[in-house]
């Protein structure tokens, strides 16, 4: 086990009707807030209504920026920190899902910085101060809700790049599951492979002796497989909802990667692609995972030989652990099939003739190499592209 | 899944030579503090002189209060109470062990309190403040490092009583398991004990449709068990020292118990017994343990199947699932001896004499009852007492 430090201050409010909870959460900081969402899904729902009223009855002002994007736009930040500057606003209520919190973040630390915000996602300075912020998640999966990650695309290049610091996590997040019934089967099942990817990158490490973070992480990942079947077969199931909503949030609020060195660099990859093709980023890591998997294992096959006995029940061979090991990552991509993802470009049409360009896009933050198990140069990620082409 | 509140905000810092962030850590919150210990061992390992040297290059001055006994004293928390008043103390520093930590926490409500501190222990008031506390842990155990309890004793009729408010968790803790090493077998068994009861008293629930959290309570006991032979073998084992401390604060921190109701009646019918008698808390619950277990395993067959076959690798019985439940308990209570535990009252060489003065003594938080997989009467308590005697 190595060193770390570990705070997830967020308050969890989790569970039927908490939405009603907000605005008496929100008066706790602020008389006044950023009401910030999406494309209105919201108000379809009612959900928009719910927020107002809260808001209303405790007495909290608001004025509102909508039009929040999957892989969300920098351009929107820059115009809610105007906003919230000309309105002297301090807090930001995100009610969405990742995006929209992302989103969130990236107005909160850009209103008391002097320069301007891309700055934070270059790595050009990093941010001393922070709004405080709200959350009502709409969507399990990219875990923003607790974790102190945001990523934001700039639409000036297409560049996809996060900010990762512990000032960005949320005062609190309310999450009842209820409200992710009418997400789409699709969209549940990027959410799915995104919450599993955030934990196999945990998971993937060469630190040895991190026997609790292990059981930890396989825990949460059997969890999110068994009940990913029963969402997808009744989207309404309220106690498997439950299950991958708090399991999102577990899998990306820095717990299961306490003591141990993880490995970015699938998510690093997949930045590339829904950055320059727009696809749920919970897509294009179905497609980037299994390539990446098969690129790199042997550089340390007892570790997915483990993977593939505790999280997807493979009989261990003792013979030929590598074969356990191949057999743990079939199984993966089989699951991910059978829940309706692409695995490979090809499955979401995307053609192969900008993978180069990817590849000289994606960040090294290595330096020259991007991840752990294998430091990977620009030549490796364009072979894992050329992998996943299919 | 039943609905939840969760925060738990204390920031941990892990590893080793952490003990000398100290200083730059409290200096955030204070340019004073109560230097808050026990019986002087931390002058002994040299800890003391790290933590004094630490807080004055930070420019923190300090006043000292030593003398925390196991169970710790209500009178000591009077006198620190006393102290931080006089010389205008907001911050507490406690180097110890769960019970220096505890009455670190007794004293913090106290201080901004008109009333007595004991009404937060009564029941009689709620606390609305609490002074600032920091800890650095020497004993895996309590998990008072990070959770909303704290256990203080009475000497007036020697009563135990609890406090549970989220207002109490510390700001930050420092957990450096080389700073375990030197802990005893006897201590080392009887904090492991307490770590399994903190999981055991959240996993034994009627709640349904608690997978995650079932299988993070399944990961956390194994971890514990599996790492429980190797420091006993190897006190300077600092990988598995290492295991037990993460687990021991994620044990009782909430996270375990989110969305279920749990049973701490074991802990409730424990605490009369080291009230009395002043024995270690976890070779308290070693014995009141497993004769809980026995009183109340039929009100839930199928849980106790689980708990026997998922963490005790008992192989489960289609045709009696009641004797795999029995064999769990089995392999629990012969777990306890193997370490070094009492698993009796006699094996602690405790007399009967005195069993119904602790069951009329015992708190019954729901009224009439106390626990919740079987609301325990007091004849009850009386009975799992008698089922300890050995």
């Amino acid at each position: 086990m190595v060193n770390f430090d570990f705070i997830s201050p967020t308050k969890i409010i989790f569970g039927k009707g908490t939405e009603e909870r907000v605005g008496s959460e929100v008066a706790r900081y602020a008389k006044k807030c950023l009401l910030h969402y999406g494309g209105g899904s919201i108000k379809k729902t009612g959900l928009y209504d719910i927020v107002v009223n809260s808001l209303k009855e405790a007495g909290v002002e608001f004025i509102e920026l909508s039009g929040v994007v999957p892989n969300p736009r920098l351009s929107l930040v820059r115009e809610g920190i105007k906003i919230c500057r000309e309105n002297d606003i301090k807090f930001v209520l995100a009610v969405g899902g990742g995006s929209v919190i992302d989103s969130a973040k990236a107005i909160c630390v850009g209103v008391p910085y002097d320069g301007d915000v891309w700055d934070f996602f270059t790595g050009k300075a990093e941010p001393k101060e922070c709004l405080d912020i709200g959350t009502i998640l709409t969507l399990a999966a990219a875990g923003s809700e607790a974790s102190n990650s945001c990523v934001i695309t700039n639409e000036n290049g297409w560049y996809k790049r996060g900010l990762n610091h512990d000032i960005i996590r949320p005062k609190f997040s309310i999450l009842n599951p209820e409200l992710t019934f009418t997400v789409s089967p699709y969209q549940t099942a990027c959410g799915i492979v995104d919450i599993m990817a955030h934990i196999m990158e945990r998971y993937f490490t060469h630190t040895r002796n991190v026997e609790l973070t292990d059981r930890l992480c396989e825990a949460t990942l059997k969890t999110v497989i068994n009940n990913a079947y029963k969402v997808l077969a009744n989207p309404k199931d309220y106690d498997a909802r439950a299950e991958i909503m708090w399991a999102g949030t577990l899998a990306h609020n820095g717990l299961l990667g306490t003591g141990r060195i993880g490995d970015w660099a699938s998510h690093q990859i997949e930045h590339e692609l829904s950055a320059i093709y727009d696809i749920a980023h919970g897509a294009g890591l179905a497609i980037v995972f299994p390539a990446w998997c098969k690129y790199v294992y042997k550089a340390n096959i007892s570790r997915f030989a483990q993977f593939a006995t505790r999280v997807w029940n493979v009989d261990y061979s003792f013979e030929n652990p590598e074969q356990t090991a191949l057999e743990g990552i079939n199984r993966m991509e089989k699951f991910f099939k059978e829940i309706g993802m692409p695995v490979t470009l090809k499955d979401a049409n995307i053609p192969d003739d900008r993978l180069e360009e990817m590849a000289s896009k994606c960040k090294l933050p290595n330096g020259d190499s991007v991840g752990h198990i294998v430091k990977l140069t620009r030549e490796d990620v364009l072979n894992i592209y050329k992998l996943a082409r299919g």
